[in-house]
């Protein structure tokens, strides 16, 4: 179960913190670790600091951005300061570890850090369902990655070995990757009917984002909104115009079916 | 409160692992830190690595021995692996919080962390009341000392801020340097009635100082025992040979009374 929870950091700057990150997750059982575009790596530093745990280094997947890193996973939790809020739920990382725990039973889960100096960006936090926060001294409350890294591993650990959830089934929810088809989808639709102009789109698309990223849907309801773009699409005289999107969708429906 | 918690680390080899320490401490409001004869120190690598807790490093009390660190504590807690037991009392990073921040209302309490690689050393933890360890992976549980303190930290932060712990009063407790004074008497008296042999002592004293460390006799009960010894040494004729040990029992007795 635990292998299903993946550990994303963007643009590290220091590879130390990777080392010590890899030794801080596998101290606690966690193993697939993600690095987005990492500054200075491989390195021996990253290496000296993994300690016993050079082959969650060996093992780590590279990738160039983020979108590649989460896109075969259900649920995706940003990390972030406790009040910065970005209109997501927010959690703290024991409710965090609450909440991964029974997700990772079916699902790919991952916790997605920003870069040392200046954490997640709001294109990044966008891609996220789901904030999370350590609990910390209001003072001084910014926590070294690999320290922040170990708690939320800490609890995701705790969580797995006191675990006393019902054995409930959770939801089949679509991937990444299928949201953002998704969203793709919708934008043409917005940009068809006029509603959103394209050189001028202002805040609705963003906003747009964020309320589905929050209300999380299932593979289901998301075929269904796709159909209901689809024929928004067909009924505005769209489909030949912007490279046959109705097929796109009834090959996504199609698609959602078959895995199903 | 949380001031009255200090964390004391013993002969840190890695002088970034004090800095990393400092701020992983003021992250979670602790304030307190001891360094028992650390090497490499002063550092511009500790510095660094404490980023914003450099106050916590100018701060700090620097000791030559463990004793010197703890000895107005009433509560000593060393760290340890899970399954590495000296017959203490033995609890996990959450259970430790849970005992300290109540205790910590009215007395000093330490908690101990041994060497990067060898961590504490029987005598050292001889010294001790209660043990802590950390929940973690069991094929690879030792964690980087930084992380151990942020946990131990992170724990005590959580378990104070979301306390719904009953407004008990802690009893009156001896601070660590009148135990010590305790198991100097009781020393003197076992081996002035030849119960251990001098040259000899095998592993008696060993297993009465864990027993007594274990028990945690309160500071009235103290003076009792001092009261009993002294008593048997005036009747085994002891007193005058053995650089008066009545009269500093009579005085350690009339001590804790002022105190009390």
């Amino acid at each position: 179960m635990l292998s299903n929870i993946r550990i994303v950091l963007i643009n590290t700057f220091h590879p130390g913190n990777v080392g010590a990150i890899a030794r801080a997750m596998k101290n606690m059982g966690l193993t697939n670790l993600y690095l987005v575009d990492p500054n200075d790596y491989p390195s021996e530093e990253a290496t000296s600091r993994a300690a016993g745990a050079v082959d969650l280094l060996d093992n780590a997947t590279i990738v160039p951005t983020l979108k590649e890193a989460i896109a075969d996973c259900s649920l995706v939790i940003g990390t972030s300061a406790r009040h910065r809020t970005f209109q997501l739920p927010i959690m703290n990382a024991r409710e965090c570890a609450e909440t991964v725990i029974p997700e990772a039973k079916q699902h790919n889960v991952a916790i997605v850090f920003g870069r040392e100096k200046t954490g997640l960006l709001n294109d990044e936090i966008a891609q996220c369902h789901r904030q999370v926060y350590i609990d910390a001294n209001d003072e001084y409350p910014v926590l070294n990655i690999s320290q922040a890294v170990q708690i939320v591993a800490y609890e995701i650990w705790m969580a797995n070995q006191h675990k006393d959830f019902a054995e409930q089934e959770t939801p089949d929810y679509p991937h990444r990757k299928d949201m953002d088809l998704f969203y793709e989808h919708l934008e043409e639709t917005l940009y068809g009917i006029n509603f959103v102009v394209r050189n001028h789109p202002g805040k609705v698309l963003e906003k747009l984002h964020r309320f589905f990223n929050r209300s999380r849907p299932e593979k289901q309801e998301l075929g269904i909104l796709r159909g209901v773009l689809a024929a928004v699409q067909r009924e505005a005289g769209l489909t030949e115009a912007n490279n046959h999107p109705e097929k796109k969708a009834k090959d996504a429906l199609k698609d959602n079916n078959q895995k199903n």
